[in-house]
């Protein structure tokens, strides 16, 4: 029509070819919903459950993630270098990656929490795509994650602590924190209140790292945009191969010698 | 931690100050969704009341938006020329809103579908924003919209006319159909099945525009970002504003007339 | 060749349409480069010169510029709302406009100048575009960059007179303007050196405004990209039109009713 | 002032961070130029000089830059992997480079012409900045442009080969290598003409590539932003080392390994 003209008013931000593109999603305003839903402090393991669930669907029903990792309201997912999903339109990636994360996370709910989600306390997310040009950059990324869960999991676990059981006002347990050390806290933890941290769960310790079981060959990965039939055949092919959730170190070589992405 | 630098890695996209941002979404593989769950051909009128209610949900929970119009799988809502939502980043912007979508699409899923959905079978959206620079192009995306919801919507009305009351294959209807004017499918419709399309229901012909029922004074429309306290604020004056679901000619000057963004 | 794929690589940023971009460059480094060539201060009648047929060679050899402004080491040019210059590829526009006026500027160097350019100290600028999405804000652009040149003009007026005709030395006369009002500077030069400001030349007052002697119709402005035989067509007409170097209040009405853009 | 706000419309363009920024350069209509000046056919050494000492003076000018390669009238600049110059804004890297570049360009021009430059045809350069994430691309970069090289420079030498000395007209020269494979085309000028296209100068057949004399240790290659007084120190140290220009094959490993980027 006349008025088509306007289609060109659309503007494409292509991510960078053989880049590792990254996409995080947060939970918005998760502070309130949390509360809203009584999530257990720190740590509310069907909260995880639930976001764990919405990110295998994120991996399964998107090409081209080898590796995703999540901790709190958050999760990041990582795709092939070569990948060449949506020709990398940014819109068309982060679009997609959030609408899919959302749709899981609530349809995961119910199966972890008694009381339904009401219509004016939804849980929604935003989202982003960030290019690492190379390998080094982008373990830093996942480091700088899970450093992050580290450090936040030890103030909470730490902070919960002494208002849960040391009976410290939220206030009081915030200026008693205020300027301490990792080694403060697990000092706290341990003499105060007999709490050892190294025997907390791994999943809050170390967040949630989630890889293909078997590599996946053939589905997805190569660079030409793939016809509708392949698409749903990789699909039906990935919808089969099992996922791992693993709780463990990402920042040291181990973990990247095994499940690092394919460098050929 | 020594990690975080990869932080810089981020690129924020800023859309343009003082233009008229829309953003679009759009079911991804509804053709495949709306066969898993049986619509109604060629428009579901509960499908239709889904949407909209998520339509509603994204107009009342983010900020700035003054109109919205869809049709079928797909939804546009413009934002004031002013806003400085997320200081107008981009990504941002789509992801909250496609979040905000799907969250109540799913929601408001079983007032109007008795068939539960599947996780294997979620709706999602892709998303997008364009800046437009004035009223005129703005006004010009509707009018592009608006008369693509009219030529599927007669196209789509014949079609399924043909196949289900006139014994067609969906091949012969196609065929039939190829290369057929508007007037052509009007005169088959009537001539042949005694329907006027233009008695056709008008949200199938028209699609549902929204707007608000009073103009929302001093509720986001300024260039300042608001603080938390009045954004709350203003959210719950927003949940109370009702809003109007209109079925109308958005082309022509009266509609903006009255419902247009104010230029002051 | 097998190489070739690397031109993938390769980002454009399109301009929003509709929408007029203007082209600010600026002299690199001239702190330095007018002492070196040691301009006369706080203006240079011949540098000024110089940088005017720099803005003229741009004006006359690149399509849709309808107006220039400058003063200082600085030009802006603006493009028609409507133009399609390189298809509004950022980097196309700014690199050509920069070397464009570089090359200009050179070459007129040596009818104002008897020292020539020295191969290590060359003029350069860099060059940035900027969409502005209607006139009034594209009037206030141009309304920014005046105000700037008065208040520099001013500045650098009454502190080189208290220098070069006050006696003091470059760090007594910064100190005597600090915190100083406009109204405070008038009075020094009048009240101390006899100097009205208002009868300065209207040049170092109001800077250089360029624009067509006569409207340019269909030499550019239209959307279509024109054969490279129209644009030959074109640049020679362009060539023979005189251009108008104004020096007078562009942020007030009048100049626009004049010579403003063409909105039809 | 009050119209500063206007600054805000101004659009930054970070490059990515860890990737090889690489600015080409290149001749605006030099088809025309070339004519003009009556260069000579198929290569003047004379353009050839003056575009090569245009190189050198940018690469002595700007910093970070480790490689440039150029023919015809192009040239390629690559700038350190950790380059931080101007926070990598892609417009003041474009226009400074292209802008030097001309200036350069202007200014070398008398010392191998004897028909000075006229101000109605003054050479001008476009330029575009791209990024290349690793080595192996930014290689592959390199050798799309000397393959290139290499195809136009053999087309060149058999077509005007063809026109000079067997005085076909250029159509008909253009008929005779109309499909023509590199073989035919060296079959041609050695079987008809006895040229050996093996002994052609080599910076006709290679172009030309620039590189330090020795490495530029703590010159500007490090991430933070220097110091004024330290680009200034950099930029003395800079015009003192020498350049090499070299005339060789940048496509095997053997220059990589000598000149190819500090990798540590
Ligand atoms: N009690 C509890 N709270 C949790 C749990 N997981 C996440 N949260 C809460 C704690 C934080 O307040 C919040 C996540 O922090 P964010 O920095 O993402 O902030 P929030 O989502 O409120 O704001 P945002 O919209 O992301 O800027 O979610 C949990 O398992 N238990
Ligand atoms: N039967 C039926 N189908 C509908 C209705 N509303 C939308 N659809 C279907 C018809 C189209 O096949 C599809 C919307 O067209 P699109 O161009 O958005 O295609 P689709 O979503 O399949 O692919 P996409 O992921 O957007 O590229 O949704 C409805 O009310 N009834
Ligand atoms: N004496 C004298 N100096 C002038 C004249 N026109 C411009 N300049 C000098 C004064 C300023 O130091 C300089 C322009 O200021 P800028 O803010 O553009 O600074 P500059 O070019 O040094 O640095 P930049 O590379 O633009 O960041 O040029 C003139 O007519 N006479
Ligand atoms: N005779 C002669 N011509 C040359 C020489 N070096 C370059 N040229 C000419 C040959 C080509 O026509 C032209 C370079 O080709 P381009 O593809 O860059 O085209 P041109 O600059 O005309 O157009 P453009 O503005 O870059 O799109 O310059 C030379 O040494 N001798
Ligand atoms: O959301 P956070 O806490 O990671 O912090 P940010 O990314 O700096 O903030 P924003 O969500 O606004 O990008
Ligand atoms: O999705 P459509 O049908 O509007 O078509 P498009 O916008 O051109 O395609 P895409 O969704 O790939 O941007
Ligand atoms: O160059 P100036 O003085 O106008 O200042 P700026 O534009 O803010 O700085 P930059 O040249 O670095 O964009
Ligand atoms: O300029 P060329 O010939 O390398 O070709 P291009 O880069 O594809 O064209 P443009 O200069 O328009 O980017
Ligand atoms: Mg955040
Ligand atoms: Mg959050
Ligand atoms: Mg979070
Ligand atoms: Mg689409
Ligand atoms: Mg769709
Ligand atoms: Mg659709
Ligand atoms: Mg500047
Ligand atoms: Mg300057
Ligand atoms: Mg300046
Ligand atoms: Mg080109
Ligand atoms: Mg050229
Ligand atoms: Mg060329």
């Amino acid at each position: 029509s006349q008025y088509q003209y306007v289609k060109n008013f659309e503007r494409e931000n292509f991510l960078l070819p053989e880049t590792y593109i990254v996409v995080r999603v947060d939970g918005r305003g998760f502070h309130r919903f949390s509360k809203f839903y009584n999530f257990e402090k720190p740590n509310d393991v069907r909260a995880l459950n639930v976001i764990n669930k919405a990110a295998e669907g994120v991996f399964r029903s998107v090409q081209d993630i080898f590796m995703a990792y999540g901790d709190s309201d958050e999760y990041s997912f990582a795709f092939d270098r070569s990948s060449n999903l949506f020709e990398r339109r940014e819109a068309k990636l982060v679009s997609t990656v959030v609408s899919t994360f959302t749709a899981h996370y609530i349809s995961a709910w119910a199966s972890q929490f008694d009381e339904p989600l009401k219509p004016e306390h939804l849980p929604t997310f935003d989202g982003r795509a960030v290019c690492y040009p190379n390998l080094k950059v982008l373990r830093d990324y996942f480091a700088w994650r899970q450093v992050d869960c580290h450090i936040n999991n030890l103030y909470n676990t730490t902070f919960w602590t002494l208002v849960l059981k040391g009976g410290l006002s939220t206030q009081e347990a915030e200026q008693r924190l205020c300027g301490t050390l990792s080694s403060d806290k697990n000092e706290i933890l341990f003499s105060e209140f007999g709490i050892n941290y190294n025997n907390e769960s791994e999943m809050f310790k170390k967040g949630t790292t989630i890889v293909w079981e078997e590599p996946l060959v053939g589905t997805g990965q190569s660079g030409e945009e793939p016809s509708a039939r392949q698409v749903q055949r990789m699909a039906k092919k990935r919808s089969k191969i099992a996922l791992q959730l693993l709780h463990v170190d990402i920042i040291r070589d181990q973990f990247w010698g095994r499940f690092g992405p394919n460098l050929a």
